[in-house]
């Protein structure tokens, strides 16, 4: 069944919206505890009550089921906190419960306050547990014939990959460990994941906004469902000579192919891409005049869609 | 005193957000009554409760204060509700009161119900008063020096114009009529407000999104302060040859200025642009790389913010 690039931003951006449908907001907000720090007077992720009830007793957790908040305590500075989060999370993948922590990957995550103060540093595999907003790099790498013709290289997931084995993505991709930079960070995934020298990097990539979008996680994300993921991607634009080819750096991607704006169209249309992947090239289609507002009747919706400004403070 | 780049966001897109601040939302949205048309289940658009008593016994107007709801009742269909709406619209100009009204303009704009129908067509100075969403194109032009230098046109709005007078704008911008293609509604207005030839716009422009947002008018806007204009601009960028110059073609327009980044970063601080047209630049500074998650800490935000989700059908 074809879908429209409306029902791709439905299936990455999930999560009701207040200004749309109050109701539906409410029912779903209602449903989760909600995430608090000591100290500090916001919400920072949503947890599904299977997940806070494993907190409940555990040291530095309080659950008030009437408020439906649950409260990181007795922590003073982010040092503390960040100790405290990461025996939680190794807690909770003792009890073997959790399969997302399966994946631990020794990577700190960074999470921030009202004023983007850092709260507490996470391993990465259990932010979601906690609903608390992630960042990466999404860049999309394209050539320009001398007749003009625009083509853009998309990399296919390798099928033995636990999360979205077999799907497309977009040229480099990757998360943004705590303290790095999203250009430094888009400059070392290039390499690792597209064999894109530095310095052709450098010179052609350019910083083009960020796509932000409320996620309700499947079963292709791997691990448990209806995990929440709120996350914000810096993506960025890299228009390569002809004769740069992004290659496999590790055993990620299986191939890279150099489609026309036709082919991806229609790879989107048939649900091929992750489905953050295919939010970034939407962006990208509507920034470079592909998608415009007399080919796509949907165009006000989905270009807001891909730009959610997110209940939870962000960097 | 210098604004910042969000300082420039909040001018425009004043109205609170629930997912920020639900109490200041709630505050706000309490205050008005909300418009909504009979036979949908919909607000189009926020009255003030001072413009709201004016309807209060006019024959098609239902007021419930209770529920703070005024419905447009007894039309059975589009143009009914467009009669409707202009007697509406042409009493209220009668009795003198509404100073936005003394501008009649002979223009229709169209408002759009939940499946994006046209519900009524109304008189352009009259949709602020019942806080409807209405349209426009806003485009950006520029020079590539072969340096690779980037340069803005940028005019100046003539100081006699009644709204706005003597502020920086971008290079055409127009409100689009009912029926109106925006695409079309650009090439119109590049003639008109910049003496720019069908064929060069047609040949060079790009569309790049969109930018939404919601504004409570000023007194800059020119008759009634507080009144509630959610809008969305279709955003295009032209990219010109150095020998191709806009021109002046009326009196709404003093001169145009070819100016720099850094010139325009400048008039953008100091406050010297229309709020609306500082938003369309901050988007052409964020897509072109110019604006980076580096050198601007709000960032996230800004982008967001740009291109906010209204709480009303838009088309």
């Amino acid at each position: 069944m074809s879908r429209s690039n409306l029902d791709l931003v439905n299936e990455c951006d999930g999560f009701p919206y207040h200004q749309v449908d109050a109701i539906a907001y409410a029912q779903h907000v209602a449903t989760y505890y909600h995430f608090q720090v000591e100290g500090f007077e916001c919400t920072i992720g949503y947890l599904l009550p299977s997940v806070a009830e494993v907190l409940r007793g555990l040291p530095n957790w309080e659950l008030d089921d009437d408020e439906r908040t649950i409260t990181l305590i007795g922590c003073n500075n982010a040092p503390e906190r960040t100790v405290a989060m990461t025996a939680t999370a190794m807690a909770m993948k003792a009890t073997g419960h959790f399969k997302v922590l399966e994946k631990w990957r020794n990577e700190q995550y960074g999470v921030y306050g009202p004023r983007q103060q850092l709260l507490f540093d996470l391993e990465r595999s259990a932010t979601p547990l906690f609903g608390l907003v992630t960042y990466g790099v999404h860049m999309n790498a394209y050539v320009k014939s001398k007749a003009g013709e625009l083509k853009i290289w998309i990399p296919r997931r390798a099928k033995t990959k636990q999360t979205y084995g077999g799907m497309l993505d977009n040229a480099v991709a990757g998360g943004i460990s705590s303290g790095e930079k999203p250009y430094e960070c888009l400059v070392r995934e290039s390499s690792e994941e597209a064999s894109l020298q530095e310095d052709i990097v450098r010179k052609n990539v350019k910083a083009a906004g960020t796509v932000t979008y409320f996620y309700i996680r499947d079963e292709r994300a791997g691990g448990e469902t209806n995990l929440l993921q709120p996350e914000c991607q810096y993506v960025y634009d890299l228009e390569l000579p002809e004769d740069v080819i992004p290659k496999p750096n590790d055993d990620e991607v299986e191939q890279f192919y150099l489609w026309t704006v036709g082919e991806v169209r229609k790879a989107l249309a048939r649900g091929e891409f992750k489905p953050n992947c295919a939010m970034v090239m939407l962006d990208f289609f509507i920034r470079h005049g592909i998608i415009t507002p007399e080919n796509e009747d949907d165009y006000i919706e989905i270009v807001s869609r891909l730009h959610r400004r997110l209940e939870f403070p962000t960097l």
